[in-house]
């Protein structure tokens, strides 16, 4: 390719309503529809399924810690033993984070200079040390679809002086992480930080996307702001973000925040809340919630949503569902997490249908 | 049916060899092919399986506890949501035991006249009371298809009055047990106890053979006494219970112990040990068992076991599940599970291809 010329790109829209946008992206272990919610798979599982669960359940893409896996089983570990795909068993696409988001959350375990970051393992309290290149090296040896940036992401109340330096270094980072060379067909994203000023998320997109990423993640969203204020900054930022590369909203939300931000013009997004909140008893059905520790639930027949495709609810009552709740079966863990995933999945299905029939409502019901 | 006259049977021996034999229980959800491993269904599952993971497996019969199930969610609640098979979603046979064995565990919080055992509930201490009646009366809410008469079960350590109590206490309650009408197609075996006293275990099946019982099974066995202890009373006794109606070691054993018994003419059998080892680490392989948890593992592309059937085998690594075990992922104990079931349901499988060939083997291996 020539210096300056725009880099094949392996995403296209195919259709829009308003600023929402329909798109699929191209990767090594074949295309992502978008708007695309994308399962978390911190430790090389969604928590409580296998892969066949996962492949009835459809996602096209699915999330990986750096992180995490670099800490264990560590990431040399899973490229000798052939890369992520292939030691967790899923043959579609994976975008592994960076894991700046989690060594940044040890607040009293971290050290950060320009270089990087120094943090004791939440595992062993052995030291660690994670670069720029060294985080690019691990989703190389992971053998990840889309890689991130390793980014500086500051705490959701840090004072603005404290949120532009952490821009300042995510930049000088990201061009580092560039200058890492990229394994066959991985594709990478950078990542814009700038808390809730719109000047400063304007700034720093601007930094990050004069370089040749093929994406572009808001991160610092989600993390603690009101929802009105994250969504005040993603209606603006989003459309100015460049319109001929995937808009990853990372780590946000509940069904409502991730459709408004798809009315928004956000194509991807990731979040542990359909997973971890299954696992404490919170059901995501048409319309709203419901809370399996109920007692109505005990004797009721029906299923957790009807007409829902999921293991779940085709096959169980929510009385069998409370039930192994109540009794802290394994098994409960595993019905609640496959039916919030499919609840998200569909959410994003849902999405992407209205947006290629040229009308992306306000609400998803 | 003519008093005195044998009852139509369930059951027919289809081959012998020695001892060993292989036959067919018909029941109202489908024959069962002896002999049989029946995985251990406490509270209305498998731990960490669903229906449909046990369909994969292929058990053709499971267990489910009148004790657990009557506390939580309560027999009346299954029977109003369609019974137990529709609870749990099991469309083949369900063993129910009578709840005798738990109770009697329950050691500090029981006591037990003539009519019955009182007891206190484990999850919220609240009173209960169980009875010869009840136990079956529970056993109908559920709809299983082999119910169990409600014995007395004495420590493995008891003195032999007290062995000879529980016997007589146990004779009497089977007869109760079976003055209760039986549901259309549910049948009803009777528990021999005595210990590991043969005088005493030939008295005990002596008088419940006399009693019209679909079946016989021994229990107290594989209670604490010596494996050659135990073994030295099912070697002799085993052959003497009634050739014509399926023989039932309850609780019992290793791989080991499942042969030893086949070989000595049992026919049934169920046991926490594959699930509950699975658990904790430990993968039954052929000819022997290996702990998830050692170094060795964490590196290691081979399936446990090759040429297994599971999902476990046949989609992941001894090094994926070896990290799902350290880091205590859900999906570990689902792959063990599934794992160490499949063992045991082909070792069952194995034995009756063995007999079926006239000839069985001293050992599995």
């Amino acid at each position: 390719m020539n210096a300056g010329a725009p880099v094949a790109r392996a995403f296209r829209i195919v259709a829009r309503a308003g600023r929402a946008r329909a798109g699929v992206i191209e990767t090594a272990h074949g295309p992502i529809e978008t708007p695309v919610f994308m399962p978390v798979g911190t430790q090389a599982t969604v928590k409580a399924l296998s892969s066949g669960d996962l492949e009835r359940l459809g996602p096209q893409i699915i999330l990986g810690n750096t992180y995490h896996l670099a800490l264990r089983p560590g990431a040399e570990r899973i490229a000798a033993l052939g890369g992520l795909h292939r030691f967790m068993s899923w043959p579609r696409a994976i975008l592994t984070d960076s894991g700046g988001y989690q060594v940044f959350s040890l607040r009293a375990r971290r050290t950060v200079d320009d270089d990087g970051v120094t943090f004791s393992s939440h595992i062993d309290g052995s030291p660690q040390r994670l670069t720029p290149e060294r985080a690019m090296e691990i989703q190389t040896l992971l053998g990840s679809d889309i890689a991130m940036a390793f980014d500086e992401c500051p705490p959701s109340d840090a004072p603005r002086a404290t949120i532009e330096a952490a821009m300042a270094r995510t930049t000088q980072w990201a061009r580092r992480c560039l200058a890492v060379a990229p394994p066959t067909g991985q594709l990478r994203f950078g990542i814009g930080q700038g808390g809730v000023h719109l000047d400063l998320r304007r700034a720093h997109l601007h930094e990050l996307t004069a370089l040749p990423f093929d994406g572009f993640a808001l991160g610092g969203l989600g993390v603690g702001e009101a929802p009105e204020i994250m969504h005040g900054v993603i209606d603006v930022v989003a459309e100015e973000m460049p319109a001929d590369r995937p808009r990853y909203l990372m780590g946000v939300g509940t069904p409502e925040d991730i459709w408004r931000a798809i009315g928004a013009g956000i194509d991807m997004f990731d979040c542990v809340m359909p997973t971890r909140n299954a696992r404490n008893g919170q059901l995501f059905v048409h319309g709203g919630r419901l809370n399996i520790a109920n007692t109505q639930h005990r004797s009721d027949p029906q299923p957790v949503e009807a007409g829902c495709a999921c293991e779940c609810c085709s096959t169980y009552s929510r009385a069998y569902l409370a039930h192994l709740f109540h009794a802290k079966e394994l098994l409960y863990y595993r019905l609640a997490t496959a039916h919030n995933l499919e609840h998200y999945l569909n959410l994003a299905r849902r999405a992407r249908a209205a947006i290629a029939g040229g009308a992306f409502p306000t609400t998803p019901w």
